[in-house]
């Protein structure tokens, strides 16, 4: 990545005039950046071409998806299905090694508890939502009185429509958007590649470019036990994109903190990223631990690790970004500047300016909390999840709509209930061992006189509380899950199972920490957040987009190389490519070819394109995002970033510094399916045989 | 290049135990690092071995080369032989740009005025030399005594033996060695490929990896007009090298600076690598100008601007690598810890101890005549050039043979006539834009008045000088020049020629300011220089290699790729990655391929690896060496360097920072020669059929 900076001598071959020009932003459809597609790539689409796109598009839990059948045929990232793929699989049949294709529909199957949302309306309800709030709240009180006001209108909006409704907040509470959804739930697989393709190079070759991964899943919806009829979906661009073409990328990106006062900053770079780092070390290190013990267990554990690696590599590119004092500087900068903008107009500069002090003031708390709300949790474990569901759950369903947590208001229950009884395998010996190191470490951490610990191991052994609690529950059984669901706070009150017990023991301390963040922190970010909000309006105007929250948006740019150590970096590879990386390493894994791969290689027209970066603004959470010509065809799967980028949580990194997401090439897609897969049926689907 | 420093999660697969040594050193025949090599690699090389490598090993003009065959064979680089090349060319027969092959002996083409050596014995006169100097000896004397002592011994080598024998210094003075050489001067040209193959990726890729050029050149030496019968000769490996083999490469490395005090790297951080730049720049560029006229132009101009490019980019980052202060203060840490080894010795320090004062002292002078010393010169143009050598020789012939410059010593002259008589063809348009440039830039950095100048130009017009001179010297004719070499100093007093009166104008000049430069910093240098030898021997004794000289050295690593940007570059590329970066760029210049190149795509054996690298310690000058596994075999020729290396002409750079050597693979050049010349002839003889 490094350049040669003094005396540099090879000048690009790439950048051009447009190149001058921040390509930054994911946005929201309410507020497209109209006025730079015209500007720079001349493209002004219809309001039906952006209904199209919008409507084409997908939601998984973790992920992005789009139609690209009108039978509701779905294309995702392996990586984003490989949660299903694993839920699918037994030791005898392992789909995510070995991949997976039902050449007729008879033969697709059926995920357990995948649920994929369309965003079929939206409606801006910042009004209601901020105007709740009675003058001379507190921010508890505040905080109180808006979440009231948001679970009404979700609740209004479902008894009305009947269809899945959620107001969101943007610019930190700023502005409140109602999105409604339209909800598949019976998703199933189609095809899958096996891993070591879709994840060619695995960890070492995640975020880099040159890349050669086939990370692809398709997927079909369907309703009433038949194929989704899907008016919408993408048109498939059998050539794909060309050097230079502007394209969209449609998603959700998960989470971005470019919008984040220096203080909230400063906390991320000196606690929250090491203790996340800490925390989620300490997981994939426990599950590579057990993947250990044999083939099976390492088959059970695979897709944790690899979710963790790439959590942790990406990580580790956000917290270099922020230790970097250059960086840093640039955001002091910015919000001094935005500051300094307030100060020309004294009123609002009287009810906003405030707002800066009161996070960072709330923030001094969290450093000596940071350990008990990280580690206070039973996350690590399945069956302890499950059991802490069913806790809650039996205690907020007794409230009134308004008042419950956000996830068990009635707008949300489908979806809760869908993912608690989900028939999905679970494997009592990887929970044991996950469980068990877990709430070692958290003793170590917190000690032994912590409430949470004494709450769930008290003086008691902790291996011997979760080997009691993992082999003698019965949550395995979803009817078991089922019948305390019914059961409601009675029930709950009444089992002895020791999963459900150690739940019970921890629940009051859960919600204690729960209860001091929601007052300490979260409101008062909600309060200020706003503030700060209406400041950056009224200095700015709304000329940037939020801050990532996991719902749709849509970043452009253009498809274009890079240069890199004083060379070039192609916009695509190939499939030449692929075997030479593959031969390059003798192939051995992760660069290994299975069998197929190898006898397709004089089938194969080698110099079809496999991959491709292009310069948009993504995040996590865009994975499976269709990559989109100005035509509104499909011309490829976003599936990562280069190195170059990761640090873009905090603030967008211009494309001459190289920053690129990367997509599998439609034309390369179809070469695969057909000449690796013998996927004809499949193939022909996409093109519209 | 940048690796992700904090919470680094990818082990490295290819870090071993062996890893943790030093690879160090480029080192002479007479204390090659035997005792690492058994160490670190179970090696122990019998003497025959090690003379077997030396005899096959052969020096060019600017680079290095091997005996393939028992015929003559030699291979070098084609980047090393591209000078050849052009000077064979015509603008009709472009052989740098379409490259060549001989399918017979007759085809076979003697190059103008190329010659090889082979080293073919030393011996240690240290003794010899430095006892010359009488006690109590100026510098300046003492520098005078030792160059008639060195050219006493060249003189009685060469009377006796015949051989080309020249008294070579090493350690800054530390010790003499004379090197007697064989020579060879009719070479022949008998295959080359065209240069976008050879530097395919151009100046973009030069000084990267992954890499993708078949950067050879085989040629031929002749004795008595027959193939030379070469005895000693490297047996071509057909599989080549494997990851992880012992590999040597023997060349010829052209200079290195990591004995240089910290006052000498100040001086170039500070003003010699600026200037040098700037120099190289103005030459390069008015290269590039006079290339835009036409393609018979461009032709003539490319090898200059290759070269150029090559140099700029190797400077750029040598001077990244000084302006860096952290290898800077190692550089300071390793001066004081051998002045404090020096200190425990008080009878030495004595002694030794104020030779870096010395130094330090004489450069001080140095930074206000260094634009006369780098701009004083008519260099950018052949033609001046061969006028000065005449001049200069016409002097130098009448002294004592002790008393020339080095030169110009009996044991030279014979290396000297062969390139003052070349036919090599000289294009005066070209000579004309480089000198009429070159002289303008003297005159803006020197200012009118400024000696050099005022005796060059005068108050004439610079542009009229320049084009008289070239239009109507006739120094093109070799005749000409064989006749004012033999004519002597009559001949050349009395030459009309407007080329040699300006070499004689100039003349007094540049040898003032060889002179000052002799007195203030060569003598300073040599007796400075051999006490800190003599100190370093005496603190760590001869564990150290000494400073690159462009004669024949040994490095020594293995074959093994690298981490860089947090995955894996393995040790070898194939054809797959040759026609997938070429696929990647759409097949643009400099990744453009020819039409022979894009037939024989479908009869190549694609996985056949065709460049690799490997961890010796090499330098500029090793071009063309060969690498050579444990049995002796020829496995690939060395041609470049990765980005990671770079500044190692200051230090050694380890090998986990990923410093490595380049080299094209021997089984790629068998299939190359077979399946996209039907060079079949050639690769028989290389494989010994």
């Amino acid at each position: 990545m490094k350049k040669l900076s003094v005396f540099i001598l090879v000048v690009s071959l790439l950048i051009n005039a447009a190149g001058v020009f921040a390509d930054e932003g994911m946005w929201t459809f309410d507020n497209l950046p109209l006025k730079q597609w015209k500007e720079r790539y001349g493209f002004e689409p219809t309001q039906e071409w952006i209904d199209h796109i919008r409507l084409s598009s997908l939601r998984f839990e973790g992920g992005s998806a789009s139609f690209v059948s009108p039978d509701g045929l779905i294309i995702t990232n392996q990586h984003v299905a490989s949660g299903q793929l694993a839920k699918l699989s037994t030791k005898d049949r392992d789909l995510v090694k070995n991949g997976f294709y039902a050449p007729t529909r008879a033969d697709e199957l059926k995920t357990p508890d995948m649920e994929a949302n369309v965003l079929v309306s939206f409606e801006n309800v910042t009004d209601r939502v901020q105007s709740a709030v009675k003058a001379g709240a507190t921010d508890k009180a505040a905080n109180e009185q808006r979440k009231a006001a948001i679970a009404g209108i979700e609740k209004e909006s479902t008894d009305k429509t009947g269809l899945k409704s959620e107001v969101i907040s943007f610019y930190s509470g700023g502005e409140y958007w109602l999105y409604r959804f339209k909800k598949y739930t019976d998703i199933r697989l189609v095809f899958a590649p096996e891993e070591s393709m879709a994840a060619f190079g695995g960890d070492y070759d995640n975020f880099t470019y040159p890349r050669h991964d086939l990370d692809i899943t398709f997927l079909r919806a369907y309703e009433n036990g038949q194929p989704a009829k899907t008016e919408h979906y993408l048109k498939w661009s059998a050539a794909g994109p060309n050097d230079g073409e502007f394209v969209i990328a449609a998603g959700n990106p998960g989470s971005t903190a470019r919008l984040l006062t220096v203080a909230q900053l400063k906390y991320q770079r000196d606690v929250g990223n090491p203790l996340q780092q800490k925390v989620w070390t300490l997981r994939r290190d426990a599950l590579a631990e057990y993947a250990k013990r044999g083939d099976e267990q390492r088959r059970q554990a695979s897709g944790g690790i690899r979710s963790l690696n790439n959590s942790l590599k990406r990580l580790a590119g956000q917290q270099e970004g922020l230790l970097n004092p250059r960086n840093f500087a640039r955001k002091e900068a910015e919000e001094k500047a935005l500051k300094d903008g307030l100060a020309k107009k004294p009123e609002l500069e009287k009810l906003y300016a405030p707002a800066w002090a009161e996070i960072e003031k709330a923030y001094a708390e969290l450093p000596k909390m940071a350990n008990r709300l990280a580690f206070s949790n039973l996350a690590s474990s399945r069956l302890a999840t499950i059991a802490q569901q069913l806790v809650r759950y039996s205690e907020e369903i007794k409230k009134p709509n308004d008042q419950r947590y956000d996830e068990f208001r009635d707008s949300r229950l489908e979806s809760f209930k869908l993912g608690l009884l989900s028939p999905a395998p679970i494997y009592p010996e990887l929970e044991e061992s996950a469980l068990t190191t877990w709430l070692e470490e958290a003793k170590r951490t917190l000690g032994p006189n912590d409430p949470f610990i004494k709450a769930a191991l008290g003086e008691a052994d902790t291996a011997e509380v979760v080997r009691r609690a993992v082999s003698e529950t019965k949550l395995k059984d979803v009817a078991e899950r089922k019948a305390l669901l019914d059961g409601g706070a009675d029930a709950i009150a009444k089992s002895t199972d020791p999963m459900i017990t150690l739940a019970r023991r921890v629940e009051p301390v859960v919600r204690e920490l729960r209860a001091w963040n929601e007052e300490k922190i979260a409101s008062v970010e909600s309060s200020a957040g706003e503030k700060i909000a209406k400041a950056r309006f009224a200095v700015y105007g709304r000329t940037i987009a939020p801050d990532a929250n996991f719902n749709l948006r849509v970043a452009y740019g253009r498809v274009k190389g890079y240069e890199e150590d004083t060379t070039l970096v192609p916009y695509k590879t190939t499939f030449y490519g692929l075997y030479d990386r593959a031969a390059g390493f003798n192939e051995t894994a992760p660069w290994g070819l299975t069998e197929r791969w190898r006898n397709a290689r004089t089938k194969l027209d080698l110099a079809t394109p496999l991959n491709f970066v292009y310069s948009a603004d993504t995040i996590g959470g865009m994975s499976g995002s269709p990559i989109i010509n100005r035509n509104g065809e499909f011309v490829g799967i976003n599936f990562d970033s280069n190195l170059q980028k990761l640090s873009n949580r905090y603030w967008y990194i211009e494309e001459e510094e190289g920053s690129r997401a990367v997509g599998v090439h439609s034309a390369g897609i179809v070469e695969a399916l057909r000449k690796v897969y013998d996927a004809e049926a499949l193939a022909n689907e996409l093109i519209g045989k």
